[in-house]
């Protein structure tokens, strides 16, 4: 594994080894010190051309508790306002030699394009409504958490699809380790022929009551000026999951961050059924293990092998050892 | 302590700690290698919804130089902006498991609200018009160093008491430490009932060459639209501390950034009296202080302790120790 | 060497020192882990009064490279847009005890200034058209690398000279270094007088041919609604290296970011002859060295004497050592 730029580009075993990677880093996170010496010396770069603070300071922990630097690039404020082109904004990036690029951007497609561009791993956080692969990696472990096993539940993913790169992560990760995804929503917020995926679509929540897990998308405010809906109440009215709709035994999860009264209510958002919490504390550490996977593992199989002059290495690459990162 | 909220819930025998790690903190910042490894591994984040680089940056340091990470999460382009509610901003983040908060809002009272809403410990960088106790700590830190103490000396608190979270804090500390406090400025500009902190009121510096120590508060340009003062230049023909009116033998403090020509005149700013930049000094020292007593200290009596597996800690927590931070 | 604030202070053994702690600073780049401890425990702050992500990270990541410490201050945001001035910031800011400040101004002579105010170390990024010496050493560098040696070249400097912070510290760093320098374009951006640096002035390209480095400068978008030239197409007609004017021989220089289809065509963007991604490469290193000149070099010249207490410091202080940054 060189790059993460699509679900697509994992199988079922891949995305279990970064499961299993990151539940090892979770017991990391639970302890006083919670830095571990992996990626010392390794630099990310976190270049971000959409503002998301949530996303990146959550691969920022990530980066800094394998005692990697992180270097952070908003495209806002740099010579990208001045009209350079993503490419001279990555070749002059990877002059720097990163290695690894965390890129968000809103442009569908852009995370390989950059691939190709730059020899520093890639990890695609968001390329405009295609895909947003550690999303879709951090549901799938939560989810793991919460129930053992994911093959044969019954998830659906009601909402805002068309303008989501979650969603398609989400419909190919979840039918990778064995779900069945139904897709629900208003019809012109559903895109045409999301079935090729293999999912299920509905356009109303009368069978909602059959999942065992309800993904809500964010409605996006800010697109409401363009009429995919009448309004947010009239949304709200249709497809909001609330009290009435969620049952005791369903689990709901959320990307964040949420509006409340508008795809969730205040109640579920706070019901022992949300996960959305979860899903966050999942975020570093998945973000964690494919870092780990993309810099130590494919790269240097054995990382103390390499650094023979510094004699506390060999005790130190043992990532999840007793010692703190110092 | 398990948080810094307000002054109000500390003794005189808390301030004292805290005065008293600064002091021993302020070797560190004297030397060549300006790090102690005394919070290697542990997170700190810095929440801010109003922009202040001064008081952000002054934390950054004070954090690095205990070795602990920082991540710097601004409100403006983060899913703030979005909508998102103080409590999911603060639920979000404390997925991220970080050991301590610092956190600014225009909000009376947000810090102590978060401080229910999540384990880790919080820090109060400003919460509205109500407190901003760490600079309350680094003027009585810098009043000590000064004086010696402060045991019944003198303290005018001029200007704009109304707007000033530092003046609400201020009073308390200072009374705390045995000094006597006037608040002085024009009517519009102190809140009415301030008197019940304790302190003496005065809406001319008739009498300020009683005061051993000048406190002048910061005038908001931005404010003056709002009708509080006739003009910048009618208030400063009655109330700016300039040559004319400060003594030789008095101490003239200000929590900057000064508007030179406004509440201070230029001459006093660089005059001997002044122990501006003192202050801003003893901000990295007490913050230092204030992040030491709340992670190292109640939370982790003896920081070697749990770490057995590296065997380099024994002689690295010794916070004041010869060896510099790796 | 106590600051780097203008090439003029440079003479050539200045120049070359440099150069060459570079070079061996270029061998750290290529490793696997690209850090070495020779700036641990020191703190370098960014005072930024322009955007210029480019050159900020570049001094971070030199910085992060040298394992020292990075605080970035951008005066938006900050004290500085509440109408502090630069003296107080800096005053305020060197409280802080920074080791080095970075400084970035729109005003000519601010570094200079700056280097008198406080104790730090100042390295003068760009300030406004006078000088920008880090661009002109890497410029040097990426030369050297290239030729092997300069003396001789002929380097013709191309655009708006007139606005060009750059220019003016390569013609002076071209010349230490034994080039012929001649400056072309437009009469309206090119200051008169400029003769007394003792390079040759062109209004035409006619006798580019003879040249063997051809720099190209940025067209600032942004000033075009100025009439220094009538248009930008204007400008290209005349001024534009593309492939007709370039010959196979001639070695293409830009600093970044590069206005395709302005300055310089696409197509000599990517051709053998550019080096303009070589050249921010070099800004790294080259950044390295400075930051060490400054910092390690001249204030500490056997980092590892006063730091007894450190039994591991000797091994480290090698700075091309083997061993990586822990």
């Amino acid at each position: 594994m060189n790059h993460l730029l699509s679900i697509e580009d994992l199988d079922r075993e891949a995305i279990e080894r970064i499961i299993a990677q990151a539940e090892r880093f979770s017991e990391v996170s639970d302890r006083e010190i919670k830095k571990v010496p992996a990626l010392r010396g390794r630099m990310v770069l976190n270049l971000f051309y959409e503002a998301s603070t949530r996303t990146r300071s959550s691969f920022e922990l990530a980066a800094k508790r394998l005692s990697a630097d992180v270097v952070n690039f908003a495209a806002s404020g740099s010579s990208v306002e001045k009209g350079e082109s993503l490419k001279d904004t990555v070749l002059t990036l990877s002059a720097h030699k990163p290695d690894a690029i965390v890129l968000r951007t809103p442009w569908a497609g852009a995370a390989e394009l950059v691939s190709k561009w730059c020899s520093a791993a890639i990890v695609n956080a968001g390329d405009g409504k295609h895909e947003h692969p550690t999303q879709a990696l951090l549901d799938v472990y939560t989810l793991r958490r919460r129930l053992g096993q994911i093959d044969g539940a019954s998830i659906w993913i009601v909402g805002d699809v068309a303008h989501s790169r979650v969603a398609r992560s989400n419909v190919l990760a979840f039918q990778r380790m064995g779900a069945k995804v139904t897709i629900a929503g208003p019809p012109t917020l559903i895109p045409r022929g999301i079935e090729q995926l293999g999912c299920e679509v509905r356009y109303t929540l009368d069978e909602l009551p059959s999942a065992d897990i309800v993904y809500a998308l964010r409605m996006q405010h800010e697109r409401m000026s363009e009429t995919w809906v009448p309004s947010m109440r009239e949304y709200a009215a249709w497809y909001q999951i609330n009290a009435r709709r969620l049952t005791a035994r369903q689990i709901l999860m959320h990307p964040g961050p949420v509006n409340r009264g508008v795809e969730l209510s205040g109640e579920v958002v706070d019901s022992p059924q949300a996960v959305i919490t979860a899903q966050v504390e999942a975020g570093v550490v998945v973000r964690m293990a494919v870092l780990y996977e993309l810099l130590a593992g494919a790269r240097e199989p054995r990382p103390a092998a390499d650094r023979p002059a510094d004699r506390s290495t060999m005790a130190e690459t043992s990532v999840l050892g007793g010692s703190p990162s110092r």
